[in-house]
């Protein structure tokens, strides 16, 4: 090397003090995060540690990270089983006493309907203003950020776990277009974490012996473990969860840990079909009913023909424009509100998210009405073709005037996310929706999820994706039917394929997101098309902008460290590079008394070497300093 | 750093002539492999070369990329779909023939079923001995060790695909105890490396406008989506192929390459589910009858008790100490074969393959003739319990004196292995088989599995030890429906975790092997048990050795990098590393001239540079030599 300099950029201490409670993530923009430690510091003095420490202590070590991982499994098996039960109870309650009150009048049904809409919206962003602001949103992009080594402040406390895990409650049994599973992650993050930390040192909940974790990458590791945790939990889904942490949030992954999380996530699941098992015997109120497999879709579509890979390409096309457009959309809507309306204070947040939520329940509520309903099919044991389930049954409270009768838009909209779901997947129920109202609800429900996006409530879009994907799935299934009459084509099937699209579209995962549609779905015979599709709407998106984790994380600052330098980077100098930062470097000979003074004079772990041919810059760590100095 | 030297051991020179087509892997240990350059020689005329070229070779580039991927997925899936015809015809018919036979003569039948599997394996051997010595065995620990950076001669040739499909074909058709699904994934290998070179060189296939892969990364990058695809292609399971790998064979991953992978396991599912829609109509001879799912077990266990994860556990255990014992067992005879008697030429490989085929011909033909036939269960339909397929139906050839009777011995010994594991997985058939018939069947069939490894025929070990574990899985299930009276209890699914439990025991995966499971079955509702049995039966085996690919890559020389050093390498020294291997170094102070003339002296790229302090060795690339000179 010829000239060998040791420089680093000045960036700005970050200001942790400042930043704690007052909603950390609207004032971060790139200066203010900290890198962690994940590279093992081999100095002498570690060597030492290392030494002295006995075998005795390597196995307590180990016994206390596979049992932290076994807690993390049933804390956030337990959380997800909590949530779940809240918010169906809340929901299925909520449209139990409308459907009863509007057999008698609908303005004192829909009165309540709202009231009680508004009340479980505003506890969720009364939680999330003033006692949890780490909590809004759905936390995957801060998790990602902190996994590829940034220390977002307030994101993994013990306040944030509670906000998430109340506060989803709240955000999700209200009814806006929001998910539960986002903040399942965050919530398993969280878990994993505290764990990590021995407790809540704030709250005095700390063990001392449990304080076995002290270097950032071990809290690393717990937490990956917590974020498939999460996945696994909100989604059933336990294979799923380990590929979400591997392909999605995680870019240090060893096999030894992918090992640990397999096990986390092994736990999770029996956490929870226990959970649902004690529940079936009816304990648990609305929930409970359904089994491990979320959407059960095995009993649609066995086969596809080849002629209905063309549809099936222009679903992947659909979800691939839609998603893109949904990136886009609430990229500008979260910077706009970042910018202007945020500032505002809390109160602003607040009468937001109370807007909304009357909005989504005005919608929700007065769309079907302007349906008429329609009788249902003539019940037939052989063709299979039953009617959507009877009005006040579980799952269907939207009144029609007869009994033989089912209002379509009804059985979206006004419901909840599961169950609308469930019905827009069924098969053996050809024009079941009138396009009209697949139409309606698409644009409705997609307009309503962008202006949700963002508001102070944590929300996950996981479930909207899978609602208005299988809605224009269903819609191109309906247009097949009577296009391709010979065929044996399901409805339900091309939504399901419709929803893998979207959320691969928006999210542009692949792998996990595949292994998650079928685990939710318990259908493997239509896995090479969901590739297909996923794959697709990926391509698609990913001519317009990047996933929607990369733009809201670039958005709050976060820095992602991409695998790979950008092409254009091929041919830069580190002059250029390093810009007009203003840059420290040392000359070819320098006094030792200089170099400790400039060190003591940051907080730097890190320091860039770079020669004259400029190869990737080498990150030194205290080691050769250390080294140099002995 | 205090003293920074610049040192290599003197490897011997790679004798790449001497090697090719005597069966390289008997000699090579540990010394004649040379790693891959799989680093980017940032140089100055590689960066000349990269402004040199537009942005419509770059587009060009991706295109072919793509293109490439498909190719390999619409290869390997017609590969495998070619082997699978052909090894169900030959068994089919091999069968059939038989029991026309064995009607009217037990001993001609006899002669003809020995006689039949001995020209079949004698076809194989010949092939793999005389034309394609390197597609003996898996392949596997081959394919992991060029994804690790190693080029071991000859295993990706054109003779060894060839090699590879027609071997396997000879080696499963005769009934010896091996499997197809190894070879698949190292034929996906080929087929991916002879499309990275444009085609064979040797054979003038080559085609020039293909040849635009020319780095070891690029061609490294397809192997790994052929090694996918052959996964895909043998279990159709196309997520599990990404898995494999991902989590088996490549240590160097990148969220793109996921993404092309993904693509080329999509396009395997669709050739293959497009064949076997083909094959339907029955112009497929003895296959095509079956499914998507090899083994669709869906009808089996919907949930479990508490009370059952004990004896799940068990299995578990006795996965992993099997397993842990196959591996050793396969060690020493492969060891002992390497060492003594395969150093004796080809004609003792192929006398040895022959004997081992006339000895597996004389078990599985006699052992059932020492079972009398159980006469069928009451054929009800209410309790859903049915006689296993009649003799003489597809799936069960052995002849029974009456009709309504059945041969348990038979139905998993006499018979194609896919059956044999239909059976063994089938729900509803309580007390099917006697302990006694699979207590022998476990016995023997563990023993000609052992036997059977490292003949010099193509062959896998995913079949024998799914075998093996159902068998022992089913044991377990058996004596778990006596104990157990009254919970609802199904055998087969036993078997299934048996199944998985063996194979996790073996080969040490856990997420790829679950989900290969999943696919391959089709049963979702057991996921978590399958996962947790993995876990045990990995942490039981762990215990006693490594995975069997691991132990077979060590025993064939070929040096697999661990992610992390070992924890006793925490302190070792540069000079207790290098040992006495003949270490040049150079002064601090060194003329232009003598390292020219070294470097001259040896064909390596990379070469150590070690400080004071021995942080884990820096391989330095050319490109900083050239750097230094120019």
């Amino acid at each position: 090397m010829e000239t060998a300099k040791l420089l680093w950029s000045r960036i700005p201490n970050s200001e942790d003090g400042e930043l704690e409670g007052v909603g950390l993530l609207s004032t971060s923009n790139g200066n203010a995060v900290e890198s962690l430690d994940y590279e093992v510091i081999e100095n002498h003095a570690y060597r030492e540690e290392q030494a002295q420490r006995g075998k005795l202590y390597v196995g307590y070590y180990v016994v206390v990270k596979w049992f932290f991982a076994l807690l993390i499994g049933i804390g956030t098996g337990l959380a997800a089983v909590f949530i779940n039960i809240s918010v169906e109870n809340f929901a299925g309650w909520k449209f139990a006493l409308t459907f009863s009150i509007i057999q008698k009048s609908y303005l004192a049904g829909f009165v309540v309907y709202v009231l009680i809409n508004l009340v479980l919206v505003f506890s969720s962003v009364y939680i999330v203003t003033h006692f949890a602001p780490a909590a809004a949103g759905s936390g995957i992009p801060e998790i990602k950020g902190y996994l590829n080594g940034l220390d977002i402040h307030g994101i993994l406390l013990f306040r944030t776990l509670i906000g998430k895990i109340f506060g989803s409650i709240g955000s999700v049994g209200g009814g806006l277009a929001l998910g539960k599973e986002g903040p399942l992650v965050h919530t398993g993050a969280c878990i994993a974490s505290l764990l990590g930390q021995g407790g809540s040192t704030k709250y005095h909940l700390s063990l001392r012996w449990l304080q076995v974790f002290k270097s950032d990458r071990d809290r690393r590791d717990l937490v990956t473990c917590g974020c498939a945790a999460g996945v696994a939990a909100a989604f059933r889904a336990p294979v799923g969860g380990v590929l979400f942490a591997l392909e999605e949030v995680t870019s240090w992954w060893r096999s030894q840990l992918m090992w640990r999380v397999f096990f986390t996530s092994a736990i999770v699941a029996v956490v929870v079909r226990t959970a649902m098992g004690w529940c079936k015997s009816g304990k648990c109120g609305h929930f409970g009913s359904g089994g491990f497999i979320i959407w059960d879709t095995s009993d649609g579509q066995e086969d596809y023909s080849f002629e209905e890979l063309l549809p099936m390409a222009v679903i992947g096309v659909i979800g691939g424009l839609l998603g893109a457009l949904f990136n886009q959309l609430t990229l500008y809507i979260t910077s706009w509100r970042r910018n202007y309306l945020h500032k505002n204070g809390n109160r602003v947040k607040i009468i937001e998210a109370c807007l909304i939520s009357v909005i989504t329940s005005v919608i929700s509520f007065g769309l079907p009405l302007l349906r008429k309903c329609s009788p249902c099919p003539e019940s037939d044991p052989d063709s299979g073709i039953e009617c959507p389930r009877p009005p006040g049954m579980y799952g269907n409270y939207f009144y029609c005037g007869k009994d033989k009768e089912y209002n379509d838009l009804a059985t979206i909209f006004f419901n909840t996310q599961d169950d609308a779901i469930r019905n827009l997947f069924s098969a053996n129920t050809i024009h079941e929706f009138s396009a009209q109202s697949l139409l309606t609800f698409l644009v409705m429900f997609y307009t309503l999820a962008v202006v949700t996006f963002g508001t102070a409530v944590p929300a996950g879009q996981f479930v909207p994706g899978i609602m208005i994907g299988s809605t224009y799935g269903r819609l191109v299934g309906m247009f097949v039917v009577n296009f391709y009459k010979k065929l044996n084509i399901e409805e339900g099937t091309y939504a399901l394929l419709g929803a893998a699209s979207f959320l691969g579209g928006s999210m542009r995962m692949t792998v996990s997101l595949c292994v998650i549609t079928v685990e939710i779905t318990n259908n493997l015979q239509l896995l090479p098309l969901i590739m297909l599709v996923l794959l697709i709407s990926k391509a698609v998106g990913d001519a317009f902008n990047e996933g929607l984790y990369e733009e809201q994380a670039r958005l709050r600052g976060i820095p992602l460290l991409e695998s790979r330098p950008k092409y254009q980077m091929r041919k830069m100098t580190a002059k250029e590079a390093c810009g007009n930062q203003k840059v420290v470097s040392f000359p070819r000979v320098v006094k030792v008394a200089d170099v400790v003074s400039i060190l003591r004079s940051n907080m730097h772990n890190g320091f860039p070497v770079l020669g004259g041919l400029v190869p990737p810059p080498i990150f030194v760590t205290d080691t050769i300093l250390n080294g140099s100095f002995a």
